[in-house]
């Protein structure tokens, strides 16, 4: 009945290509979805703030000036966002991820979580504070496809 | 020159006694402080939801009626704090002390981490969005002390 | 003089042609309105969640499920919703409808109610947060027409 | 470890003594929770629009009168709580009930709802907005002393 | 049930007692209200800007010394208060009254309008805003009361 | 630089012609303005509650049906609005356009004033809260002229 | 990812042309950016109150009513924006322009300083507030394209 | 009328006795008041960055941990105060008192500007976000006097 067009910011793991599955599942049905993510090139992200700001010697300022321009993107895109999906992949810390979950939660924006089983019992409160938890990328599709009918 | 006294949220791991150290740390110097946190005995936070409300054979509900009532606890605290301290440990995932950090950022609460320099580059977000990174609880006690000379 | 195009969430009962009514209204008028709604198909909307995200034994899961997914289209149009009508039929417990008025106001949305007289007396709190109560559907039509001269 | 004193709203049904079960249980436990509520005496409440302002001839300005009044106490006291208890019997409509859920939800404040299982299904949107559904007062009370435990 | 102590503005009209028999009326029924208001003397709310920051050869700036330090003390009593009781008498344009009311809505503050018949129809828009209508002082203390009982 | 279109809600008198002289002077300097207002013609305004929701008896609740759907357009086109103008007449209470004054001032959205110098007195609260005090139409004009420059 | 088009403030110095080189930089690359900022040309914001509201003789009204008119335009400009870009030139006291950044941070819109080493310590806590710290123009538009790349 | 305890916040100069003169002010007369401020120790304020979390060799680092730190405070104490006096003394630039300013503004909270006329231009938008210009903080006290008579 809406003809809205749906703001979708997809947070976390950057090494498959879970991103392309959602996106190319909406394509296909002819969902009018806009997507944002962070930068997912991982050293054109941890490098930036020394790109252009300039070489720090320690490497915690260095991270800090790139998390700094990071962060503006992701909290735009997460606060001007309808729904935020959240991937925790099998490896990694991925506090980023979850940093982002609590935040789209008290910022009033909707979360889905996509995880693996074996993840369910470190992620209950971030499962909690989802609409939805799924396995499969088409899950999110699907979910997409239902909101926008 | 201020009576306030601050209320300060103790996010994060659980296995050691970070916690003691900064209450009592503020107790010897005097501070008004009033502490606050989650449940910390990990299995009453665990089974929490089955214990009161019933018993559930698949487990990912059984984490879900646990989380529930455990994010009455730590959203109200957490929205109510003047200052959330979040530690992260050597071990386990932790997702749900970045997602707490995540949603104090968001809700206008002042953070600060607290961690070994280990961690810095994964929690390298986490820490931009911080006030002030702690290697040791007795850091966090000499910030509370200077907050309320 | 305005142009505005304005957002109105329908609510409630799915078992009469009243949204039908108003938009047919609505385009006979030449009113420039952007309908939402829940999804109405009944079974639809209750086996949502175990349709996308798999089977429940229990019913109650089975309709946290549903409800979920559901409740991220609601809130996500409620909120972006200049009026929401909120329309009481003379059969079911229609909580939900309620749920959805008390979440307009206190989100700041105006809502409209529409219902017959029979209902007034357990509807007085939900009629006196409303702007107008309406008994037929062309009456929210004809307020829409006035709000948009 | 905090000694924080929790305020809580009790919404819902006025036919049985839940409430003072509730009361009764936290005192017994030696818990330091505020509660408030409506007014529950269901004449007074009704005609206290009449009673303190003047007649009506009709039943719909009489009941708005009401609940003018009425909603001052309701908004102020569940803006203020830290938890809503949200109580659904077995008979009348109890529209306010889900009213005040959804009003708490959207205002921030977390809710558990306390229903029979006979009411899951009409209740899944708001049992889906609750930190927790409990079928028996000593189950609320039992949340309250692990949350404030 | 509760022992909430009421928050209670009174704005409008400075020439009859009106403030002083609903404070006296609440005293007489024990009920814990805290009053505020703007200050009521006319000449040291028109002057204090002049008296205190220097004088002005233009009464349009004379005005507005004064209203700076007035608007200080009435915003901040508004948005504390639980409830504003805005008095309407039969002489002057009192726009600040009607300004108060405004102000107070927009603020989520419930109020509550005192004024005789003859105004209502041109504060329709102000009672349509308020949760009652009083005509008589005794009036707003016996709502007083109901609330907290 | 920017190519912003300002909403521009025009507030108060309803007997002269201020606000077509804006809007024509807008026009002629080809400012990008979207202006709104509540509906300025008396008669429609007054009745609309009864003529669309069925007659009342007393006056003071046909006030009400209008005024109800009245705030409907009025909350909105103001809370949206990046300015609202308020137009104080010679002649009348007009506490409507001072109840909008301080509803748009609490929203966080500024307003200019628009009145002659006898009611610089009167107006003192509402002045100190406005952005700038105007005598003619024509200096509106050449304010949003210069905002849009 | 996104065709997000972003809404950049600039604020501060008016004396050089730092505003033209970043504009430019965007436009070289392409950067879908809408830019606002302050009234640049001094004498016409100087003068903008008596210009259009009528002379005064005391400068600190003549001031006030420049300062009011202005602030339209900075306050909606900056709310609206998804950043705000802070330049501190070498001479003058900015005052205003570190208002800008207390406003745009408490307002929850992202800010980037823009200044020569010289100013770090005296700029210690709006850089501190600051998501970066640039020393060239053409710094602020690597940040664009990196943001929206 | 009212025994409300204002919270005053006192921003800016550190080199003169402007804090001591209003406390010792507010004292004499007997005011409630509950002031706070930042750490007025120079030394300690720019130092507590590195004297608790360890050396920079770099000051724009060692200023940026000693800015996080005093943050808290800041901001904290800002958001909890009834108003803000902001002193501009004749030295130094001064541009975290600027920017206390316009957070104090954003927040919602009252201001009072405290300094010479030879500042009155370059603070021009400072003061008419004002609600009063002191010149003497004597001013300031005989304000807060009238404030909580």
């Amino acid at each position: 009945m809406s003809d809205k067009i749906w703001n979708v910011y997809l947070s976390g793991e950057i090494h498959t290509d879970w991103r392309e599955q959602i996106i190319a599942g909406c394509e296909a049905k002819g969902l009018k979805v806009r997507f944002s993510s962070a930068v997912t090139d991982h050293d054109a992200s941890d490098m930036v703030g020394v790109n252009i700001l300039g070489s720090e010697e320690d490497n915690f300022w260095r991270d800090r000036k790139a998390s700094g321009i990071n962060s503006i993107r992701t909290s735009t895109h997460i606060r001007e966002a309808d729904l935020v999906v959240v991937r925790f992949g099998p490896k990694y810390k991925q506090w980023n991820a979850a940093f982002d979950a609590g935040f789209a939660v008290a910022s009033g924006v909707p979360i889905i979580t996509l995880h693996d089983a074996e993840h369910d019992h470190p992620l209950k409160e971030v499962d909690e504070a989802a609409k939805a938890t799924c396995r499969h990328p088409e899950q999110v599709v699907e979910i997409l496809a239902y909101l926008m009918s």
